[in-house]
């Protein structure tokens, strides 16, 4: 028997106002939304920042914060504890609201907390081939995973020391820099 | 002809680690994540509240801030421009994030900013019966359109006359009651 599979076309649905992915096989209707990815920048009780390297495409081998999609039915905290759980083993507790990154073009919303290792113990998930706690000047900002991760790390360090602020708003721009977006 | 369908199931994809939407017809998975909703307080010149009539299901009739599902390919803070723009012919000027709302239970992340009108005028959009700004005191808070928007205006009363705050961070509980959750 073939393998029955999605035959997916551009067409705009009656009563909608733009085009969407409608399958000839089925009719479905693949509405899509920007996703939210929920991480975090983590202390340990010494402050060196939490980081794992990733076992995973994209961008296996490379450096990045505990972060991930957020799964339906959680808040966007707890998909934030939920994945420093699951890539490094980490529990979280934590501190505030550092950032809201929007990347349009791949129609992407993260979102990163400032938080600190409620349990000193870490260890590598089955996501991550390592995980390391590393001071500021030993962080490898030469292998990092994403551009969201640099920034994250960057407004971490505006902020180291203070509480009560409000988060870095930006959005990335054509050129992948990140402009500051209220 | 009979009409195309799909019929989906629920089973967990090889590699997956919960079960997800899959069409016995066509093979797609369905991979759901939460959706934002980008809104706003947006006051006028003389400090009154942008609120409109909704003329669509849910909640028809009731009244509601501009605010709708971010689409593919914007940033949170250009969604919350064009919502106010197609759902009351509103140009915005956003001045921060007032706050960010998880609702697990519809698997929802509601960000909204606060903003002042950059033009006076406003009017209905197709999704709205009617357009009105408010004071405080006017507002018609027995006919809210949906819980968020109380938190959302008593979030901006909270506020009133600060800025460089960080915004209000809940969770809506299972009884419906937002808690602050970081």
């Amino acid at each position: 028997m073939a393998r029955i599979e999605p035959d997916f076309e551009l067409k705009t649905p009656s009563g909608d106002d733009r085009a969407r992915r409608v399958c000839n096989t089925c009719g479905f209707v693949d509405y899509v939304n920007p996703k939210i990815v929920a991480g975090s920048v983590t202390e340990s009780a010494d402050g060196r920042i939490l980081m794992c390297k990733r076992a995973i495409e994209p961008r296996k081998g490379f450096w990045t914060l505990p972060a991930g999609f957020m799964e339906e039915g959680e808040s966007v905290a707890d998909a934030a504890k939920r994945e420093a759980r699951e890539e490094a083993c980490a529990q979280l507790e934590l501190i505030d609201l550092l950032a809201v990154y929007s990347i349009p073009r791949i129609s992407q919303v993260q979102m990163f907390y400032r938080a600190r290792l409620a349990d000193p113990s870490i260890a590598a998930g089955p996501e991550s081939l390592e995980v390391a706690l590393y001071h500021w000047d030993e962080i490898p900002f030469d292998d990092l995973a994403f551009p969201s991760v640099r920034w994250a790390l960057e407004d971490w360090r505006a902020r180291r020391g203070r509480t009560g602020e409000p988060p870095a708003l930006r959005t990335q721009g054509e050129d992948f820099a990140p402009r500051e977006d209220l």
